[in-house]
């Protein structure tokens, strides 16, 4: 990106011109993007340059909070009465409940009430997505009523490809396509020229259940009903697309104990605090695999190549169980995972785990056995490969299975909780061989 | 998924006329799923009995090839015709290439037409993401012969929100929307009602960037254009999701070394034989380990409880790495990482990985002291700890840059090689350290 090159040349030598140069030639979704990869000093000068009421809907939500902090409520106010409904209602729901009833008040009526119907909605469901500013006809218009009533407006709301059609009580009948408009007789009704294939989605939908759904049907939007089936809103692509955007990151980030909102250049002190507490979860699971090893102490005085050995059969555990857990958390997403094709799938990551601890098993025993001149311990450890290996692809499937039936994120737990497992297992079971058959029935 | 229910018990009773009455309730995505989360048998035998035209472009990659395999040429002919050019193209890009010569042979020649001019951009470019189906008007026209001209169409292609606009040697010169040209005289010119806001999309950018586009502008669709500004293609926005969908499952699916396409109910042979070599080179990581360990070894049998503690350095160390790696990796797909930031990301992920190792470091070392009773122990796991830390933030931030200057995919390499770093900088610093410490200068 040479204009973010010439951007951070003009910032660190503070040339006021060439910034605001610079500045005009960008989008302000450029502007944001540039503003999300600056550290904090030069983001906060930048930040009091740029048309912020336009750069506000692109940015992430915690370098916007930040942003934010010293805009007065009134200037918020306006800023949020120039977006989509449902722009405006991401960036209040950024806000502490006091602001946002400060904002509130601030606002013109007409825009106060757009947004309070969707603020009625949680965030992640299809109500908290939908937007309110749509078309509507009604179901017994000819199409020249129709063309008549486009006529007035000066400009259509943004992404109208279709408009609403309802009833004389505001329930949701079905779509009329703009194309089929123009390329049907202007004397028939609504009615007969409208669409019924696209169902409305539920306002209590999730927003998981909404993306999915958009996916699967390629929708570019979709009516959103009340559960008497009166239309509140109407839900566009692009909001589909932050949250898979979003469910992704989620996905990813969660993995590593991020939060998929997480600022790159938050303060230093901030991303210490965010990122301690998983390194403790961690330390603590670290700490009980060295519970385990140390049941098995004396073992380990008296062969030494035990503890050159044992991370292996852990570490093999930790990356065949991470694949079962990615695959079936992935199928979880996508809502392929039920309890008719579980135990199939069960049986299935067990063959295919036993295959490849076989495997494993002969290349790593020979290798011990090479290494350490101890057919007995390479036995040992191709034994405790096949069991670690199969307990993996069995905690791969059963963890995230059980998390969701307790209501835990299985992309932020499932990680952690395996690694425990195939680790304590991985330890347990070399070493608990080991003593068996090294030390009690002598080498 | 109650049907999904209904359908597994008619599968396995083999009731037919269940089996009939159940599809022709479904939509063929849903039957497209459906058939993704059966296993093979189940999947052959309701696959006879499904419209496969219309469920093949729902089907993911694997289970798609699987399924055509059997299908006769002229079939599959016949499927892509129906379908939307990107659509086909991706089907056709599945099949060998005497397969999709043979396909195109068999179709008519003006889909056939339609679909070279795809197929010669790569799969993973604009031009392989665009549709050639979409509706010119010239920049010279008035409205009045635009909309003439659409009455002519029975009905016009899907998803036309825009009408692309050319000159007389089919440069694109803006986009006309449909609801512009209903909001105004239909004695304007197309030329001064058309928008050329939306810049277009040089057909061979990467899916990825066009994808980052339309998510930062929110388009809804964009025209696609050769080298010399002639219009060749548009892109929409459900294309666009496919590629952010897919390079999600890319990233997550990547870093446990599977395939994005890979198919739950593949065949145990074909899923052991696909996953032996990510365990393969895992296995290569973790010998290496486990040589480092045993260059240790005479250390280890003085000191056993060493062995006890040592999983605890190298674990915490992958851990806080890959926390790293994650964000760099993340930054780097949303091309908010450039060499003017990557000095201050740097400083940055160092100072809190010596923040978190001095806060972990004391809670380890007052654990191992209150465990082992040495104070020694205790001061060199400590340090250990803050070492390895260290290096884990600086391995995630320069992995990933430097496997991006090679051209591998850090989202497949990264974490493999950014714990092989972490297990071997954890066992050495944390042994060694030992030896020097508690065996040299005596315990």
């Amino acid at each position: 990106m040479p204009i973010l090159d010439s951007l951070y040349d003009a910032l660190e030598q503070g040339s006021q011109s060439e910034i605001e140069k610079l500045l005009t030639e960008l989008h302000p979704s450029e502007i944001a993007d540039i503003l999300e990869s600056l550290p904090q000093k030069q983001r906060e000068d930048l930040w009091q340059q740029v048309e912020q009421d336009k750069v506000l809907p692109y940015l992430n939500d915690a370098v916007r909070v930040e942003l934010m902090q010293d805009m007065p409520a009134a200037q918020v106010a306006t800023a949020a009465e120039g977006m989509e409904t449902d722009d405006a209602v991401d960036l209040l729901q950024d806000l502490s409940d006091e602001m946002v009833e400060e904002v509130l008040t601030k606002m013109e009526r007409q825009h106060y009430q757009r947004l309070r119907q969707v603020l009625f909605y949680p965030e992640d469901s299809a109500g908290g997505l939908m937007n309110t500013d749509f078309l509507v006809v009604r179901v017994d218009m000819t199409l020249v009523m129709v063309l008549r009533y486009l006529r007035h407006f000066d400009e259509l709301p943004e992404k109208t490809d279709v408009l609403m059609v309802v009833d004389s009580k505001n329930h949701y009948c079905g779509v009329l396509s703009i194309t089929d408009l123009l390329t049907h007789s202007p004397k028939l009704t609504v009615k007969e020229v409208m669409s019924t294939d696209i169902e409305a989605i539920p306002a209590d939908m999730s927003a998981h259940e909404v993306a999915l759904l958009f996916e699967q049907r390629d929708f570019l939007s979709a009516p959103v009903v009340d559960k008497d089936g009166v239309l509140v809103g109407r839900i566009t692509i692009d909001d589909v697309v932050d949250v898979i955007r979003a469910e992704a990151d989620h996905n990813l980030m969660g993995a590593a104990g991020l939060d998929e909102e997480d600022d790159m250049f938050a303060p230093i002190l901030q991303t210490t605090r965010d990122r301690a507490l998983w390194l403790g979860i961690n330390l603590g699971t670290a700490f009980l695999a060295s519970y385990v090893i140390g049941l098995f102490e004396s073992t380990l005085e008296q062969v030494v190549a035990l503890a050159v050995l044992m991370p292996i059969v852990a570490s093999m555990g930790g990356i065949a169980g991470s694949q079962t857990l990615t695959i079936v958390i992935r199928g979880m997403a996508l809502e392929q995972i039920t309890d008719n094709n579980t135990p199939f799938l069960l049986r299935k990551e067990l063959a295919v785990s036993l295959l490849n601890g076989f495997i494993w098993a002969v290349v790593v025993a020979l290798i011990a056995i090479l290494w350490f001149g101890s057919l007995k311990l390479g036995l040992i450890i191709g034994s405790a490969l096949i069991i670690n290996l199969f307990c993996a692809a069995l905690a791969g499937v059963l963890i995230p299975l059980i998390l969701r039936r307790l209501s835990i994120d299985p992309a932020l737990a499932g990680g952690v909780i395996l690694t425990t497992v195939t680790d304590v297992i991985g330890f347990a079971a070399f070493l608990g061989l080991a003593t068996v058959f090294l030390v009690h029935f002598g080498a």
